[in-house]
This record gives C-alpha cells, structure tokens and sequence, in this order.
C-alpha cells in the first residue's frame, strides 16, 4: 500500500457524487473499466436535482458533497452530474485537496475528437443546455466545430419510468432530435447521466451515420487516464468494494438503482451532508 | 374590516403553497372563484419536488412553509401540493393557528359523489399514488367504491413541456390509463396540480362517459365554504391583489406560471423559509 507522490494513498476509493442516483451510470462505467478501484457514491437524493436550483444553491451542494467524500478518504472526486459539473466545478476543485474530474470535458472532448465534419449535437436536461458548458469544451478543442444544442426534459422521466425502447419514447426523440438531424450532426452526445439507457433506441433514431457520445464511458477512460498521470492507480486490488450514501430515502432507489447501476445496490446508508441542517 | 369571531381579519388574504409552482392551478382556480379574495402563493422551488423526499422531510418544509404565510399574517392556509397534504397535512393545522385545507379531501369528496358506479380512478404522481391519500379520502365518503389507482409520472414533465395537445402526450395517456378504462371507471380525479392543463387531451382519452374530477376546482369550492362557514369571506373587497413568493429563481419561471396560472405573476419575491439555513 505505497502512498503516491501527493501523499494519497493508492488503495483509497474513488469518490462519486452526483444530485441523485443517475450518477450510477457513471459509477457503472467506471467500475467496468477500473474493476480494481474501490468506489465511494453520494447520491444527494434529498435535494435531487440540481437542474433548476440557482448557481450558488448548487455550488453550496456540491461543496458539501465534496466535503463529505474527501471525509470518507478518496483519493479522487469524480463530478457525475453535468449541472454540479458546469455550475460548480472550480468549487469542488479549490475543496477536494484530490484530482477532480467532471463529467462534461470528458464528453466534450470526445465529441471534438470523433467528430469527422465538426457538427456535433448535444442533448442533456434544460440546466445542462442552458449551461452551455459542452459548447465551450467542445469549442476549446475544436474551435471550428458547430455545435447544436437540445434540451430534452422528457428523457430522464422516461429512463426512470423504464420506458426507454417504447413507441411513446420514440416519438418523444424523433421530436427532439428532428432539429439536430436537420443539420446534419455527425456526432451526438448523451450529456445526461441517464441517458446511457436509451443509447439503444436513440441509435435507431439518428441511424448509423451519428456517433453517439456516452459521457458516461468518456468520464470513465478520462479517470483511467487521470489515476495513471498522477500515479494513483491502484494495480493491487482485485474484487474492489463498493460503498453507497444518498441523503434521503429515495423512493424506488432499489428499481431505479439497479436499472442505472445494472446491478444489485449493497452497502447503502442515508446521511446528511446539508451543513446548515 | 370587521373581525371574525376567531379575531381573524375578513380582508386578510388566502395563504397557498406547493412544493413548486404546480399549486398555481389552485390559486388560479381560487382566485377565478373567489375574486374579491387578497392571495398570498408561496412555491418552494429551491426544494421541489416534495414527491420522493422522505416524510418527515415533508414534514419539516411543510411547517416551515406554514410558518412563512402565518406571518404573512393569512387567515387561511391552502395546501396546494398533494404530496404535502398526504403526508403532512396534520402538521400544518397544527401549527397553522388559522383554517387550513389541503387538496385531497376536496377532490376526493366530490369523485366519491359524481360516480354513478362507484368506479373511480385516481392519477398522480408516484408520491400521491403510493401514499394512498385518495382512496382513503374516497372510501371515508363511500364505502363501497371501487377505487383504481394509477401513477402518470410523465404528465408533469409532459405539462412543463407545453405538449399538452401531442401524439406524445395521448400515447402516454392511453398507456396510463388503459388499465383504468378496463376496470370501467366512470369518474377521474387529477390528482396532481399540473393536470388541469392535460383536462382536454384526457377527456378526448377516456371519452364522454368518463366524468373528469379537477383536483383544484374541487378545493376553490371547498375553500369557499370554509369561508362561509368560518364567517372569513371578504364581501367588500373588489380587484383583489396577489403575492407570490418563491424560494429560490425558478427556470423558466416566468413562463411556466403563466402556463399554470392563466397570467402574468407580477410581485414576486424570492425569500428562504428553511429554518435550518
């Protein structure tokens, strides 16, 4: 058990926030690829979801989050929520003290890099669009990209009702994503924690020609890349535990649990990490 | 400005609150029926939705609200929010002080009277449908109804949305109630605050037969006994005013409130009524 150079110690668990449980997505894909890290999620289902709360409503949340991981010893935070992303990142970063990592550069750089015509659509909840944060990281690293941006409200209510290969769902993304293939996108990104689930039939509706983006997998080959550059990959460990906190009794977190995370959710607890409560 | 026996004021206004802004429906309907009558609407936007927080969550942010329109100095509180009233509706009158009236007595009241058969549907969201509120409220008034429940967790989105008229929006109805139309229901309730908007698109879906019981017209009605016989009707004011509090900037407020409320909200205030903050 070596510490790396910072002092942190290589075993130390991996810790995932995100407003509520759609961060399981992410957890999800970083747990396939990194299947030695040991994991740490918050899910603040209490205050679940960010969206719509003002900038300094989130940055307090996600200040708080971050406290609480940095207690539980991570030796680095991972932002899997686009709205506590693109409102709050340099809070958490200036709180952690540990590599952070957000979930929209990961995404946005993916896309910049797929893309073979630079027309690149993005959808993602209204904050997520409204944020315009995937039209700058993707700016930054192609700035002659054109980006068309959607917000797609109905999308997270259809993954958590589990509708996500149903006629209703189908019509509801060929409405959204009519106006980006009008213009032509090459490249989609999913900028949604919860829309993994419908890569499936989202394919089907914008065909082959469009590389879909998943930030949930991009977060995950970025953390990859982030562990072996600061030397905090843990090369050890074998069957990694996973532990999980939500701040409230979620209603159907077990369901909507094991459909995101695709597996069995052990080791739960409810805390608080309100520190005005 | 004479004083009621209880040494409340006659002029003093109607104090209403949601967890958001889907109460506005109610106050819409409050101020349509009782127009002389001064409002005060409190929407609790930094902490929406109530639905899937845990009950003694409810619990706190319902008093906290209550306490907010006491002060406002109200001569009646209406619970414009299902979840609240399901779960925590003995915790404002409590601590109320003044009249207090929640949404599923008023709406459940008047299915169990307009069914011929006894065979009503209820719709909400998954908090109100779990919570059991209506089927209570229903047998209470008639024994012998048969009472068939069903959550439509997409029709708040679907209304904020505005696709209140889309193939979307039918297909999403007909599958929801479906298993309603088979148990030959002849009466529904919207019990939620958002459905008022989906009352056309739902007729044309469960046909003439079916009477449509509106959750926030049943509770002006209610609320205006409750006046009466509490002696607090205002009989002399004319062009009453309207308050409107929230608790944090709601996206897309301004359009959303006058989707729900029929008309521009003019004198609103942003306040904080968590007492833990």
């Amino acid at each position: 058990m070596s510490p790396s150079p910072g002092g942190l110690q290589v075993s130390a668990p991996i810790g995932v926030f995100d407003s509520g449980l759609g961060g399981l997505t992410v957890l999800r894909a970083i747990r396939e690829r990194l299947p030695r890290e040991a994991t740490v999620y918050l899910g603040d289902t209490a205050r679940v979801t960010y969206g719509p709360k003002a900038a300094e409503t989130i940055r307090r949340y996600a200040s708080e989050a971050t406290d609480f991981l940095v207690g539980k010893g991570v030796k680095a935070v991972v932002v899997a929520c686009n709205t506590a992303t693109a409102r709050a990142l340099p809070d958490v970063v200036a709180r952690a003290g540990v590599p952070v990592l957000g979930v929209v550069e990961p995404g946005g750089l993916a896309a910049a890099r797929a893309s073979r015509e630079g027309r690149i659509g993005v959808i993602g909840t209204r904050g997520t669009i409204s944020s315009r944060a995937y039209n700058e990281v993707i700016h930054s690293h192609r700035p002659d990209a054109l980006v068309f941006e959607q917000a797609c409200p109905l999308f997270v209510p259809l993954v958590e009702e589990g509708w996500t290969d149903e006629e209703v769902t189908r019509l509801a993304a060929e409405r959204y994503l009519g106006p980006l293939l009008e213009q032509q996108i090459d490249t989609l990104v999913l900028a949604c924690t919860h829309y993994p689930l419908l890569k499936p039939l989202l394919a089907r509706v914008v065909g082959e020609d469009v590389c879909l983006i998943d930030s949930a997998e991009a977060t995950a080959a970025a953390l990859e890349q982030l562990l072996v550059s600061e030397s905090l990959s843990n090369t050890a460990g074998s069957s990694a535990a996973a532990r999980y906190y939500v701040t409230d009794e979620a209603a159907r977190f077990d369901l909507l649990a094991r459909r995101l995370l695709g597996e069995e959710v052990d080791h739960l607890e409810i805390v608080s990490v309100d520190s005005t409560g």
